[in-house]
C-alpha cells in the first residue's frame, strides 16, 4: 500500500503514448530519498485543459513528450533558455500557478558533451538532434554538420544554428560523432546498422550515442572496440530525468542514485 | 516505494481544507483489494480549471467537499438523482470525459435509516441536514421536523421538502432523532452537549448521529445507555466513502473491509 497524504506533491507526465520510464524513475527516487511526492504518467487529447488542470490542481511538475513538446510553449508563463533555444520543452515546473518550461534533454546533452576539439557531426533532424546541435553550438563547437536523409528538416535544422547539412557523412571525418537518429534502436528495422560508418568511427575521437534502448547499440560496440571515448544514450536519459527530478523537488540525487533509478526504470 | 505505472488510475478530492481521511481510506482499500489505483487529496482556487483538468488528464474520480459541493453541479455533464435531490454533490465520476455528479452522503444516510415508525426530527440546517431530510422524505417519513437555531436556513430546508421548522425541539418526542449539527464534535465548544435533550432521547426509538469524530459523542453514549437503536456517524462516513469507492473502481468492498479502511483512515 502507498502512504500518500494530503501533503504529498503530485507530478505527472503527458505523452501521446506514455511509457513507464518516468513513472518508475521518479517514484524510485522519491522512495530512496524519502520525499513525499508521487509521479504518474498521463495522456491527453486536450493539452490546454491539461495545463489548466495542472495549475488548478496544484500539480508540481509535468514531463512533456511527443507530440506536445512544441505546442506547450504557448501555454506556459515563462520559457527557460534551455527550452527557448530549441523551441521545445520536455519539463514544466509549477510554482504556485506560475508555469515555467524547460528542456532537460538539451541540458543533459550539453552537460555530457566530451571535451574534444575539432569538427562534429550530428546524425538526425528530430527533437533530440535539435537539442544536440544547439548544445554543440552553445558549447563552442563552430564546425558542425547535420547528417540527415530528409533534406527539408535536415537543412532547416542546420541553417537555424548556422551550420551545414549533408544527406550522408561521405568523406568527412569529424572528431565527434553524435547519433540522434533511431538507428540502432532495439527492434527497429535498422537495429543492426551503424548510424555512422565504421571508418568514420575509427577516425573519430569520441562517439555520443543518444539511443538508450538497447544501451549497447552497434555504434557503441564498434566505438568501444576501437577504444574511443563513448557517451551512452542511457546517460542522457538518466541525466535529463535527474535534472527534471531536481527541478520538481529541489533535491539533486547522487550519481549512484541516478544510476540505480535509471536501471530500475528500464528493468 | 509505490508501484505506480502508466496504467494506474488516479482519483483525487477537492476541498477548501483537505483532510487525510479520503486519501487514507481509498489507498488502504486499493492495497487490500489489489486495485491499480491511487488517491490524492487536492485543493483549488479554480474549480472550473480543476474540472477541465480532470477531463483532460483522465482522472477517474473526484471527491468534492466544502465549499465546492453546490458550484460543481454546473460543471458536470450529468447530475445523478442522489445529487439532484439535494442540489449538492460530493462525488464526480469521469467516464472517458463524461462527468457525472453523485451525492454518496445522501445514499449512505438513506441506506442506514432505521426501520422505525412515526415522527422524526433532524437537528441542523447544513449540507448533511439537507441530505438527511431528503433521505427521510424519500424513505417514506411524512412527519419530519427540522430543528435549527438559524431561522432562515432552517425554515428554507424544512419548506423545501414540505416539512416544518422549529428553533428548539421543545415538547416534541419524535421516534427518530437525527443529529446533523456539529454538536458533540471533538474539540468543539459544545462537545460535551447533547444535540437533543436527555428526555427526548429517552422517549425515542432510535438515534442517528452524523458526527463521526469522536465516534462516541455524548448523544451516542446517552442513547446507548437508554438502550436505544443507535446509528453512528462513523457508519455514515464509512458507507459514503465505500459508495464512492464502488463508483470509481466498480468494486464493492465487504463490510469488514470497509470497517478496517474506515478505522485506518481515522488512525
Amino acid at each position: 500500500m502507498n502512504h500518500l497524504t494530503r501533503d504529498t506533491r503530485l507530478c505527472i507526465s503527458l505523452a501521446g503514448r506514455p511509457s513507464n520510464l518516468g513513472t518508475r524513475f521518479h517514484n524510485y527516487l522519491y522512495g530512496e530519498l524519502g520525499l513525499d511526492f508521487v509521479y504518474k504518467a498521463c495522456t491527453t487529447t486536450d493539452l490546454e485543459g491539461a495545463m489548466l488542470g495542472i495549475r488548478a490542481l496544484g500539480i508540481r511538475g509535468c514531463g512533456v513528450s511527443m507530440p506536445f513538446k512544441e505546442d506547450v510553449l504557448d501555454l506556459v508563463d515563462v520559457v527557460d533558455p534551455s527550452a527557448a533555444v530549441i523551441a521545445s520543452a520536455n519539463t514544466i515546473v509549477n510554482d504556485d500557478g506560475l508555469l515555467t518550461a524547460y528542456n532537460t534533454d538539451y541540458l543533459a546533452v550539453r552537460a555530457l558533451l566530451p571535451a574534444v576539439q575539432g569538427p562534429a557531426a550530428v546524425a538526425g533532424s528530430g527533437g533530440m538532434a535539435k537539442a544536440a546541435v544547439a548544445a554543440l553550438r552553445d558549447s563552442g563547437f563552430d564546425d558542425v554538420t547535420v547528417v540527415a536523409r530528409n533534406p527539408q528538416t535536415g537543412r532547416l535544422l542546420a541553417e537555424r544554428y548556422g551550420f551545414g547539412w549533408r544527406s550522408e557523412l561521405g568523406e568527412l571525418r569529424p572528431a565527434l560523432l553524435l547519433n540522434a537518429t533511431p538507428v540502432g534502436m532495439d527492434g527497429g528495422a535498422e537495429s543492426a546498422d551503424l548510424a555512422f560508418s565504421a571508418e568514420a568511427v575509427d577516425a573519430a575521437a569520441a562517439v555520443f550515442e543518444v539511443v538508450a534502448v538497447p544501451e549497447q547499440t552497434p555504434l557503441v560496440r564498434r566505438a568501444r572496440k576501437a577504444g574511443k571515448q563513448v557517451i551512452l544514450g542511457t546517460a542522457v536519459s538518466a541525466l535529463q530525468a535527474a535534472e527534471q527530478f531536481a527541478l520538481y523537488t529541489g533535491v539533486r540525487p547522487s550519481d549512484e542514485q541516478i544510476r540505480r533509478a535509471s536501471e530500475y526504470s528500464r528493468s
